[in-house]
């Protein structure tokens, strides 16, 4: 026992640092910590490993883009039954487009943990999409395809992805949630306020209140997102009331 | 006790051959045959589950060719450690490419299992690899990822994916074969004859013989292709020496 505490003990302390925030991130224990430093290490650093392999983030975002594509097909498969074939293929390209990738690699702010030779603002918008996958593909690697399914199901899809909204039968819930108040003469109010914390990307947060109660939050890197993730828990308060107006 | 085995003896004559088909093909105990049964059902049936939803392949196929594509690319990370992104990629579109697709299929023979009112024989070449991609999401809803890996691993990569000939680095093992026995004085024989057995698509199988002794066998749809794996086989017996020529 003592034996396996003090290799615990050895961790250098931003390693320490570093295994707390990606714990944290992805809602359990990483268990070798070098492969999730390997998700965050840019080309321009020109690693290698013992072996001479280049040590950077690419062979492990082609890794998380395939596994990415797999637990989201998994995930509309059994979230939307009647769907066919085509409909599924619409939706699974969506939800992987670079664009949506970029957003949640934000979210995530991921940016903060990659070590680069090449300036951070010079890498392009690319680079939050990618590290995202790149993470996954660590997660993949680290504790095998049901913990990185368990980690995009609970961690993206739950909170940021949206079929109905996919689908374009909801394209706000903001509007949606007003429309409903002023019908139902009830107020509703969003506060919001700039929470970056010690992150390098700026972030928001917005605090939801119907009748000046507090019903939802929501946290993003826009305040357009940050509200409509708080409209669309709020909608899910309010839902049979507010599916009167679909 | 007794309760189980009344269910276990409640499946039909003709479900109990279709479970043992399967359980040899896939190499593990199926759990749940209907979705087996589902994987083999042709749109043209109109088929509807109880609750209306289509009951057909299609929707099977979306999810199998996602997970093909995780699985070979989860191989391919680990097969070939040296190779970066680009490379990566350019080998799992070979391996998952529709005519490769077709041919596993074909050698697999799951044309026999399909059910469908139209005729077999105008359903169209793609019918192979469809089937394929559906008894992969078969699998996977069945018995989960990690089987669904292991029936690809060991029923599909191990046997029909050949990393160096997708290189283009040995284009034939029987031309390969023929080289080395002449400069090394052995004596190599394929015997062919046709083995199609109760199966609808005609079956080829081969026996290599190096100085008349069976050295290793292959089977395939086409003569070319039982030749081709019954080469590699033999191949891997003479690795060592064939090396050199190359």
């Amino acid at each position: 026992m003592k034996f396996f505490k003090n290799i615990k003990k050895s961790r250098s302390a931003s390693d320490e640092i570093f295994y707390t925030q990606i714990k944290k991130m992805i809602g359990f224990t990483p268990k070798d910590l070098s492969i999730y430093k390997q998700a965050f290490t840019h080309t321009s650093l020109q690693l290698k490993d013992d072996k001479g392999h280049p040590l950077n983030f690419e062979r492990l975002e082609y890794l998380g883009d395939a596994m990415l594509g797999s637990i989201v097909a998994s995930y509309l498969y059994n979230e939307v039954p009647d769907a066919n074939e085509g409909y599924l293929t619409q939706m699974r390209s969506k939800i992987v487009s670079r664009e949506h990738l970029n957003e949640l690699g934000k979210d995530l702010d991921l940016l903060q943990y990659l070590i680069s030779r090449t300036s951070k603002s010079k890498i392009g918008n690319n680079i939050h999409g990618n590290l995202f996958e790149a993470l996954v593909g660590a997660i993949y690697l680290d504790r095998g395809f049901n913990y990185c399914s368990k980690f995009i199901n609970k961690k993206v899809l739950s909170i940021y992805v949206d079929i109905e909204k996919l689908e374009g039968k909801i394209t706000s819930y903001k509007g949606l949630l007003i429309e409903w108040s002023q019908k139902n003469k009830r107020n509703v109010n969003f506060e919001v306020y700039e929470d970056t914390g010690n992150q390098n990307v700026k972030h928001f947060s917005v605090k939801l209140f119907v009748d000046k109660k507090v019903i939802s939050k929501g946290r993003a890197t826009s305040k357009k997102r940050a509200e409509e993730m708080a409209a669309k828990r709020a909608y899910y308060v309010f839902q049979s009331e507010i599916e009167m107006l679909l």
